[in-house]
């Protein structure tokens, strides 16, 4: 067979400040070539890219390495490595056969020689700041082939980084006990929604907020018993109705926002604030920015605010995660919504900036789906 | 002996907001005599107020008890009950003995037969909050005679709350380890000076800010590595210079404010931030409040914010303060510094303004020294 386009998203400019710009910060290079049947693999294997899994870190990954940060970042004139699912095409690794599913991070290319090396950091803990995470080391992990039972979108989310960050973060910070309320904010986003679901089989009260309607009645299929759109209703009116709250899951786009405000009014003493995310707060000029009201409620509460990403409570909680959901998920007991956002490499690029700009307007984890098998 | 004089501290209306204002909120009483050689004490025991220690909480106690918060309120028409060293004056109580001092929360008047009912409340948990702390079951204790060793005042600031503040929050939430840098704000307070004693001899490193240069040479003489001046020296700049810090202390003046963010952006990776005061932001109007630049931190560098009061960490670390700090004090390594913003009863009305305004001026916890033994 005669070599094949090999499309990649090629990091081309790293970002100073606010959101990437498609066609500035990275762009779509259909200029490579690739022969799949005799490309050396050098005891490697060969990886067929199906589904990409844009998520906020790759903002981060995007900056220049002198500013510290949680996770390391990409190279210049590399392709942008993140989440996706891969199918495995040709293999000299013994451990990796063909026609397995594996997930994990790698280079948004349409066919890569695996363990990848283009873009891949080689991870020196001290050339960064302490407690920079090395996100090459997520590396691709078979995992079972769902035969028909789930799409394969289903290991961007509720079994992939989105599942953990909801089941860790529960576990971990939330300890969420039967009774309690639960506030969450974007109830409707990949992992607000696992995060109602792991509250309501806990036997936890959910308050939850989204933006639009269509995602209200979203968050109300999934159990919640206060949903609401933030557009409409304003976050202390709701919280103070139907509060108290006894934990707070803080999503992406609402840190030093009103819904923090209004939620530190609304905690019970000994509250517990998780906050995983923070696209669009660093995407507000300071002359925009909200002036929280209630900060004085973390002491007189005594609220624990606590940030995490998934590694800093994996160790901990990680094992759990891999016992219980898949079985839930097997059971229908968990579930997951997955929105296309685009459906070949050409929509990429502008796919990253509407997962960042929150601007996809539908429920669940934006994902791309640019192969079929 | 015919009755005495028995001035008090009476509460006369609730504050709705801001600061309370001396003679609207509580005034003082001179109208009350008490014959101290005849007042039954049927089974209990008459003490003398010697020493008063106003602070921060008094002026939550002055809200309407509709009004959630961490502790229970004053009630109308009686005594403020406060911290205050006290000595016996007549028993009939056989664990108390004449001429034992004693500390803890107690009505503020002249002579008072305990234990008090006047202005104590009754506290069944339903009623209030869940959290809220029934302040006063901070009852009087025995409190070893200092036998001209160290003024009494010492049972006010590092025998007392503030002490038990720096010693648990130390322990249970800042956790330092030696050879990392803690910033302490108000540096030159109180429980500031103690948190600083407390981590140098745990071998930390101490970035500490105050209001003035008298307060900059306290704060090294403690062994400060890097005291400034806030007002001549901005808490980004000298945090972005001798940083990154790995905790931050947050006194009560500070919550909401520069030095918070400025912390923010100079916290490694997990950084434990540690907050047990908020007084100064409550009474910031909110135009004028703050814009937290750096609030996205949170979760880039995975920090956790802990409000706390002393009753939530005395069950973990009590016992340890009362094995370890007093020898430590009688060793002279540990130290406290008390400033007398009043000397008799006349004075305490304004003094416990001057507290609340932190206006007093000077370094060291606020005492009134209302009588000599």
């Amino acid at each position: 067979m005669a070599p094949i386009a090999n499309p990649r998203v090629v990091f081309i400019e790293r970002l100073t400040s606010g959101l990437p710009v498609a066609g500035k910060h990275f762009v779509l290079d259909t200029s490579r070539t690739i022969d799949i049947e005799n490309v050396p693999l050098n005891g490697g294997y060969l990886t067929k890219t199906l589904v990409l899994s844009p998520e906020p870190a790759m903002r981060e990954r995007m900056r220049d390495p002198s500013v510290p940060s949680y996770t390391t970042t990409y190279t210049l004139g590399a392709s942008i490595v993140a989440f996706a699912v891969v199918v495995v095409v040709r293999s000299e690794k013994e451990s990796i056969k063909v026609g397995e599913y594996m997930y994990g991070q790698t280079p948004w290319e349409g066919y890569t020689v695996q363990p990848y090396t283009e873009g891949r950091i080689t991870f020196k803990p001290e050339e960064w700041a302490p407690g920079t995470f090395d996100m090459d080391s997520l590396a691709l992990q078979v995992v079972p082939d769902p035969k028909g039972t789930y799409p394969l979108s289903k290991y961007t989310n509720i079994m992939g980084t989105p599942g953990l960050t909801a089941f860790v973060g529960m576990e971990g910070i939330i300890e969420g006990k039967e009774g309690e309320t639960l506030f969450v904010s974007s109830g409707a986003s990949g992992v607000g929604s696992l995060v109602i679901q792991l509250a309501k089989m806990n036997g936890l009260r959910v308050i939850a907020s989204a933006g639009s309607d269509a995602k209200v009645e979203y968050m109300r299929s999934l159990g919640v018993e206060v949903p609401f759109n933030y557009n409409k209703e304003s976050y202390e009116s709701v919280l103070s109705k139907h509060g108290p709250i006894h934990a707070f899951w803080v999503l992406q786009d609402n840190v030093g926002a009103e819904a923090l405000d209004a939620a530190l009014d609304a905690s019970v003493a000994h509250g517990r604030f998780a906050i995983c995310g923070t696209v669009a707060t660093d995407n507000v000029q300071f002359e925009e920015r909200y002036r929280l009201k209630n900060a004085f409620q973390i002491m007189k509460k005594r609220i624990t605010i606590r940030g995490f990403i998934v590694p800093d409570l994996i160790p901990q909680f990680g094992g759990q995660f891999f016992q219980e959901v898949p079985a839930l998920v097997a059971q229908g007991k968990l579930q997951s919504e997955e929105t296309i956002i685009g459906e070949k490499w050409e929509d990429v690029p502008e796919a990253i900036i509407k997962m960042m700009s929150s601007g996809h307007g539908h429920a669940g984890k934006p994902v791309i789906l640019v192969a079929q098998q």
